[in-house]
């Protein structure tokens, strides 16, 4: 590719991209919000507000992949998840289309199935059960790759990331882990296939405590090779064991299926008593 | 119920029910955001901005039971989606949240599934397949109904409207037709089951030509009495047949999945050439 | 046939088959372990205790078909349900592959899957969770009838009976009402089919809201021609509503969901207390 | 239409539709192998061999819709099987393919899943299990219509014919009959959908003792209203009833499941012993 | 844990495992109604018959966890399995519901399955079809455990034995082999497992010729580790190879489908003529 | 075994097995239409059009094995399609008939699924769609080889083979190549089997981009070694990138779904012209 853009690069996993994707591109194209650190050799970066649709329109331009990082990435008040995760979504689309539909790596979340309990096994056609209003905005946001993809050939991996860290480190991420490696080697995948179509892929690595089965975007050819059991004795040497009803242990969202919804009026009120 | 609060009550739909559920409440609370025919007897009449949070709350306060037909019911722009379908939707569950969980009608879409073939036969539980920025809002819904439902214990009948109108009248509403009656015997159905959960129904009439199987809602015990094929001959005969290869025969959202998206740059800029 | 046998022909729903069913065998064999009415024109009445091996193998001889109603039919201490409906179950298919393999109709329950939610739309193929040691001995029954089948060739057809009933008198039995006619038709077409196999069929009536899908069934020709939906206004009318939350509209199983263990230690203790 | 041909003409579903058929078209042209009835009114006769690549071009020309009931319809020798139903339907799809490609009713079989049990429930995705020469060369003309649809966009109605008779007479047409009027209302619908594609259509009755499931090609809107329950008094009266290991109760293709394969050299062997 | 109960202890299975789970708690209960060898350090040694519900009171109290080995572990007469496989299992059930509901590991067997067809693929939600009345034992002992998992919260991990043995030695077990270590090692994984439910466990090792399909209890983050194709060239090589309508080659069962049932009147009569 | 046959053994694969196969059996039979090298030691080479019934009688006289590897392996003509691969499969099954029924490998193809897309996972209970008038022909005898089973007990391995080459040289064989060793054991797999009864294999190898679920043929024990990905970086680097509307990487059957019929009437017109 000529120009590679990697929208919340000033994030955790953003940054982590913007170090391991140089070689997918002659240049990256690194977007935020917040601050980043300057461009070194081969990037360009760009503060652009996803909720500004001119900015997302020139953001876009001349890129020949998009891997979408930005927005909210946990539960906040409604308002900024609607400025970010939806019409930051919406506008993306958009500027996409316009600019001849470089294809898309769209960072959704096991969020969009958190209530679905842990004994259960999903695979890509699962009923989504999302666990909050950021899980809201990535259905949101899935349901918006599938329209332009059917109406206008748009193509996206959907990638429901589950726990991408350097290591997993709580019993939970034993099934959600999702290395730095595999998560590149998924996206060195999407980006090559000769036909990617709109493919929901689950973003975890071969953990053998998956909850999760692949095999319907096994046509990529993507293969994790991490397992968060090579973790595990640490996980159970350390970390407390939680309780067997404990929402951590019982939902597939973990700890966002304990949350209130932020900001609320009901919690305002709560707070205020 | 004593009150029941009917959304969009000013819309063709919403003047429909006004005249058909008075017998279900007490009192009939009529919302739009636009005019409405002034309250009769036992009507209340408010006008009410979807997107205006504190209005909304308002509106539910006091209501036993909610029947959501407000918002934009058709393919507009993005803008406008956005506050009446989406944040107006959050809205409504945050109220409802706020004042007791009344049990919710939220009238969905059969555009959540319109790039579906006709050939193809959907259940309760089959992939989301948005044929316009309406149907993504719509599938946000449906997302926000499962949150608040998983979350909250809020109990929410989303119904897949079809084509609610008098009598069907053309070749594809053999298939999609939801006669009034049909639908208010619906929304009797769902108000009285003692419980109601967060289902999906599809609200069609017991059409001979029907794509979508209702079985997984089966334990309300609604039953539709119409059938689309009563009218047939009269539209066999009166309408011309589209061609095999017209959207409006090969996908179950129909014409909506020729439109364009509406205020789109790129529809913009091809409107100035 | 000849001779048709009915177990439990003491208890309420033998009495009434006793009634209906003289018109399928030249003689009706009627036994239970307690009292019966005296033997009318074709009819034997034997007192039988299930749980007595002896006594089983002669009830069955010289029988062409069997109506297995005999043993426990609600939740009881496990000693009762064991002689009964364990071993008694276990005497009778034994008696039948010793005097040819009589064509039977074993009186299993809607128990056996008490514990599915009432939102769940049940095949033949679903998972069993029974709600009660009844249950519990009715899984069992069914195991030992698909074993004779496998093993032997012994046809029977398992019913799981939901609530069977003059009318219907309660919001559950909206889904569950098994009318008379409709058990009688049933057995009338399992003895009648040429080819029987061992299938589960779900006994109950054409119910508008019922959560059962017979279609595994269907080879048998049977068409249930009742609808509870037809008291339905007298059961709204006249019977309380229970509240979203009671077992009885929660689960399929009703009010046995909400049962102890009959005379468990844990319960005695709790009593002396 | 202008003019619809009907292969097969002069069997006896042949001569049924030729009856049945006229209004559908300003003319009927009919072929047959064998000698037909001269032509009427509205009416071409055409003597065509299937195995004629130039004389079915010929057949085919200017004709809007093909009923196609040609070819061998019981088992017979390979050798005829071939010519009319291997050769025979290849050159039917490339003659149409030559001349606009009419919409085809092809004539399938239940004898492509003649070996499913009769226990079984069949919907239009089962895998076959043919059992006779007859039925794998139904096998192969399915293939054959499925092959012309994905590359050229021919529509077919692939109907697997039951046991198409006035009347039912014998214990296994309870679950098989076809009445002749809901064989002519199936051909209506076919021509009638605006889009066709190429769906499996089971060609049976509304019969309570039916093994297969229709929901598939629901988008059609054809409702079989006959049902062969109304005769089963007659046959449970008349008919000696099968023993439960007969094949014709067995297996859905009932007595092709006990026939050998025709002229075969073990056959003949055997014969000449 | 604290203490660790092994019923059956004096079996096959049971002295295994008696020599590898000692790292799993400070102290192993051992019991069995034969002989064992005398307790050594960290042991305790209790002569216990299952059908003594007083007796399994007193076994089951101050345990943290339950490896229910004991009962019957072939096909016996029915009076042998009704005392140690039914009411042993329901006096289990009952004594860990007095005392905390410590998780249990259910040794259920393949023979709840063994007449389904080598040639099937299963999973945790197929049909039961039980060979032998042990097998209609084990089929009651896993609704058991759904029982008392639904009404009380009781974890239970229903495992499916395939042949636990130290190495592979027939044909069959090139499919069913589950090794000591795997068996091991599943143990430890229920065990650490922070939320287990009452999950249905194959117990089997990872055999290339396996049939059956552990996906469901993935959660539990096990893998079994041996292959019993690693001892597939000894087999070849030693082992004759039994014809293919043998009953050891076509039913998951095994040799069990071939047997009679034990101790039947049918039986009884037969040895004596 | 005796005498293993390999027809088509003078053809690309046929060469292969040859060379491969020895040690399976005492004697190689070899035939082709087509010339082939002289018989070696332990090999017997026969001339054989498959479509002479007399002729294939013989070849399969003695034989206690065949892979079947003739007939047309690409599309070509109607005409020589139906003489080797219609009337050809059934003289070998008429002489595997009468000869003992020698299991056989019958060598199917992926282009009975070519028109499904690459986008979807398969397993050997998909639909057909085939891609060719080969591809029709492979359903055929699909179809034969289920019918003897089901009629005569004819064992068959119906392998679904993908690209068959001693490396994968183009992007779709990432996701189809079938390495000659995976072919190998396979065959050595199947004939070792104790019972096969009539699978559907896919024959690929463990390819990480593979389409195809063997999960129900599991109970064989084959496994595949090989996997196409190791050879991913060469094709990377040397083969160009197809376009993503490419039919070689949009449909399953890759170029076959261009190719036209051949021979065809309407073709010939079209070259005239």
């Amino acid at each position: 590719m000529k120009r590679l853009l990697i929208t919340g690069a000033g994030g955790g996993l953003g940054r982590m991209l913007r170090a391991r994707l140089g070689h997918m591109a002659e240049t990256l194209r690194l977007s935020d919000i917040a601050a980043m650190e300057p461009a070194g050799p081969d990037e360009e970066v760009v503060t652009c507000d996803l909720a500004d649709a001119e900015a997302v329109h020139e953001l876009v331009a001349d890129c020949d992949g998009v891997v979408h990082l930005g927005g909210v990435s946990v539960e906040r008040e409604y308002e900024l998840i609607e400025a970010a995760n939806l019409r930051g979504v919406y506008n993306l689309y958009e500027a996409a289309r316009a600019h001849g539909r470089p294809r898309i790596v769209f960072a959704s979340s096991n969020h969009v199935v958190g209530y679905h309990p842990q004994t259960a096994r999903l695979d890509a056609g699962c009923s989504l059960r999302p666990d909050s209003l950021y899980g809201v905005s990535k259905a949101y946001g899935e349901a918006m790759a599938s329209l332009y993809h059917d109406k206008f050939g748009q193509e996206t991996a959907i990638v429901r990331i589950g726990s991408c860290t350097p290591e997993p480190v709580d019993w939970r991420m034993l099934s959600t882990w999702f290395s730095h490696d595999d998560f590149v080697s998924l996206i060195e995948a999407v980006f090559r296939a000769p036909h990617l179509g709109c493919p929901v892929v689950w973003g975890a690595s071969a953990n053998d405590a998956g909850w999760w089965d692949n095999a319907a975007a096994g046509y990529l050819g993507w293969q994790p090779r991490d397992n968060a059991a090579a973790h595990a004795a640490r996980i159970h040497r350390d970390v407390p064991r939680p309780g067997p009803r404990a929402a951590v242990v019982r939902f597939q969202g973990g700890a966002f299926t304990d949350e209130p919804i932020h900001g609320s009026r009901a919690q305002n009120r709560k707070d205020k008593t």
